[in-house]
């Protein structure tokens, strides 16, 4: 694969259409080519290499299709290269007009014509109005299975070819990834460096070529259907010092990233990882980062923070969703319940321990436990992140697919498709708790569906109790035995007719129970007929 | 007892103190009794007792002692009766001068000397530094172990004696209870009745006789060392409606209840017992309920709010606290653990269940059950509130603690006396929850002091493993085993001399295992040496 900006930005048509111009004023020149409504436009044009660009210009681009207009930042991409990159949010006609403070790439025009979007296509991921699950734009859920490779797109060409092979046709749907690298890394800059030292760089430059190889491995990811939660700052390089800069280069950045990255329909914006060991930087300074991914992103991508130890507020008007880490909320369904009832929004288990066989104790994770709390996210009607950190002995010298990916050697993935087709077989967008605040460990639809995991337990037997709201009697289910290691479905026979069994249940009184292996790692799916 | 307004203000001196004026506008005659800090003063004036005194009369005083301006409202006693009442944060001289729209009541000035507090007089309870736990004004720790009696204060004078009396001497020191009855209650109106039917009331005209009863249940709260938690709303009436007016009158009535009540240093404000069930509020009506507690208390008052199913927002700025209902939250101290993180609050369990014998699984507790949720609450780092309801043939007809207060049937009350005795004699103000977000079910202060309780399970050993924080190798710990049931505390012989165990544990490799009876209900206590 090559990082020349072309071979970026000429595959595959129909996600890409691109208007380029040449210098004289006013003479635009759209090149119209496929473009889909969620497919990302490019104006292309020249204006002036001299000076500081980054500090310098100003440009933007107002798009309308007559009804609404938004105003798209623009950047510099090096070599007199200026671009702004706009995703259609509706099919039809969008015209636009540039604005800038040189007069080269001001008051230029031209329209962009957004056709419906291919098979492929289903938009941007969106927070569901229920509120607490997600559906891409067009309505089809995403059932949210995640996993990290923090560095995976600094990594070389061939160790990213080799990520990616491991994600086509994987559950995971999310990838967590960093701007800036927290592990050994190809050597290229985000910055434009002025020595050798570790702190010779200058915050105003960007290195463009290092933003478009970070944009082509987002890129990839969008061609195998995969969200890329981009982490903007996170505290494991202090020695550069990439992630202490101060308000006013932390601005510029964030401002970069937005009109780089954001007409990329599978953005997500994860303002740190372990923010609150981030020490430059203060609370206020966070609010203020995830305000102004809100109201500068004229492509509303989602946005949350990621902590280590203290939770952020993430009732906050500014967090989409929430992003924690917590090495023991999904042991049970019921602790993971609390954080979706305090916040109200859709809850990501982003880092719950990883699936591996380091020392240290979050990295340690065997299969089975890896699996065990993607099920308990899944019950409480919330979502978790995976992934792996064999050591170098087992994973080849290049390090964990946590650092920097590659392929995987843990046993969880295979289980975490099983519980993705189990998903996609069940409510749109997601499942809710039931009876919560109970101990009920169910999770599912009043009335339609339910799902009861037993985890670690082994019963012999389990009472088919359904919680009464959403039941009048006479309702008709059917039930199936999950294994969810093993990922067999076995139908019970027959339909169980509920009727009321006491203030709070409701069952068949023909055949109150059912039979269960004896195994660990069991569920029961109960669905009406 | 007697329920008319000159027994509940005569009695003990040095809680009370009164300033009494007679008609002659700008003569003032300070009665200057015994005052003590955080005890009441109250001025008495004589004004119009026609019209409608509650919307026609504006009364204030500013109180002063020279370095602070304390603006205290002033409510209509009945009779021509007016009052002004206030709790000096500090002792010194109080200067005061009245305003008023009313010629009779304005201008009027005087004096009160606060005296240091007596020995019993601790000052009103405060959110402590740390953000988590409760003290009183002057420091001490205040271990709340809560119980709930909703319309006690609107039975007889007889069973009102009777429930002071079950109260005094049990580890009880905050008792939840309503303003409104949501029971059977002596019949006695808030409001001026103006026909039979229940909506026969005039919502501008507030019944002092109901009020100064109800402030002779708090002030005998006050002299028993109990904290009131006054629920001001609820949704178990809505017969009559007092939860459901607009917002004119909830203004005018969280006015008079501020004038008439927060002076008394053990008053905190519940916004509402089960918010979310009263359909007439909506949320913005909460905020601003919270918001003008906040604004318009001079006293300051702890605020918090409880809720049935919808969590409030906590981390509001006018909650103090979180009271949380939740039936599960404290089945183990990790899902309790995680309400505090969310909002950094203390967090007071508010309703967890009660221990009682009722068909309805929220009343049918044993005594072991609401022990252990109290436990459970105490390792993480949080408070919890129990109550029982046994039902009226063991209770009598008169109804359960719960609703109507009386004598307790339950076996938790001694057991959570010696959970208190074991609180007290740890660590001020309270414990936390330590390395938190582990199985490690810990909680305590790290390298001086751990408790760590076993619930219903019954190891017949331990591995006295402590969390790597605040430890260094070296240090001398000794152990108690707790029979938290059986009330005793036996002393493990000698000291453990702590050495690193491994990345994440210290102890005495000599001894690194305890003994343990096998049985339910046990705890270890680990202290510094």
């Amino acid at each position: 694969m090559s990082f020349t900006r072309r071979a970026a930005f000429t595959l595959p048509v129909g996600l890409y259409a691109t208007a380029a111009f040449a210098a004289p004023k006013k003479t635009t020149t759209p090149a119209a080519p496929a473009l889909e409504r969620w497919g990302l436009y490019e104006i292309s044009l020249k204006g002036p290499d001299t000076g500081n660009p980054f500090l310098d210009v100003d440009l933007s681009a107002d798009f309308t299709d007559g009804a609404e207009v938004v105003r798209v930042p623009g950047f510099y991409d090096g070599d007199g290269d200026y671009r702004i990159r706009f995703s259609p949010p509706k099919t039809g006609t969008w015209r636009w007009v540039t604005k800038s403070n040189v007069t080269a790439l001001d008051g230029q025009t031209g329209q962009a014509e957004a056709s419906a979007p291919s098979n492929t296509n289903h938009g941007p991921v969106k927070v569901t109005l229920d509120g607490y699950h997600f559906a891409y734009a067009d309505g089809t859920p995403f059932r949210q299975i995640g996993t990290t490779c923090y560095a995976w797109a600094q990594q070389s060409d061939e160790r990213c070819a080799q990520t990616i092979k491991t994600l086509t046709g994987s559950p995971y749907n999310k990838l967590r990834m960093c701007v800036f690298p927290n592990v050994a890394a190809e050597p290229i800059h985000p910055f434009v460096q002025t020595g050798t030292g570790d702190r010779d760089w200058d915050g105003t430059r960007f290195n463009p070529a290092y933003f478009r190889r970070f944009e082509s491995r987002v890129k990839s990811l969008l061609d195998i259907g995969v969200e890329a939660d981009i982490i903007i700052f996170h505290p494991y390089d202090e020695k550069r010092g990439f992630s202490d800069q101060n308000r006013v280069h932390d601005e510029r950045y964030l401002r970069y990233l937005i009109a780089r990255l954001s007409a990329f329909r599978n953005v997500w914006w994860s303002a740190a990882n372990e923010y609150d060991d981030i020490k430059t930087k203060s609370m206020a300074d966070w609010d203020h980062i995830l305000e102004l991914l809100q109201s500068e992103d004229p492509h509303h991508r989602l946005r949350s923070i990621h902590n280590i130890k203290v939770l952020y507020d993430n009732n906050k008007p500014w967090i989409t969703h929430a992003s924690v880490q917590n090495g023991t909320a999904v042991l049970d369904d019921r602790t993971a319940e609390t954080y979706r009832s305090v916040w109200k929004k859709p809850v990501i288990f982003d880092e719950v321990c990883y699936e591996g066989d380091i020392a240290l104790r979050w990295g340690n994770l065997s299969g089975q436990e890896m699996v065990m709390r993607f099920w308990h996210g899944h019950i409480a009607g919330t979502y978790v992140g995976h992934s792996e950190t064999y050591t170098p002995d087992k994973s080849g010298a290049d390090g964990s697919w946590l650092g920097k990916g590659g392929t995987m050697l843990g046993t969880a993935t295979p289980r975490l498709a099983f519980l993705k087709k189990v998903m996609e077989d069940g409510p749109a967008p997601g499942i809710d708790p039931i009876d919560k605040w109970w101990e009920r460990h169910v999770g599912g639809k009043e009335g339609r569906y339910y799902l009861r995991y037993f985890g670690d337990q082994a019963p012999a037997e389990w009472a088919v109790d359904l919680p009464r709201n959403g039941l009048k009697g006479g309702e008709q289910f059917r039930v199936d035995v999950l294994d969810t290691w093993n990922m067999t479905v076995t139908p019970v026979e027959g339909v169980f007719t509920m009727a009321k069994k006491d203030n709070y249940n409701f069952h068949d009184p023909a055949r109150p129970t059912i039979k269960l292996s004896g195994n660990k790692w069991m569920a029961v799916r109960i669905t009406r007929v």
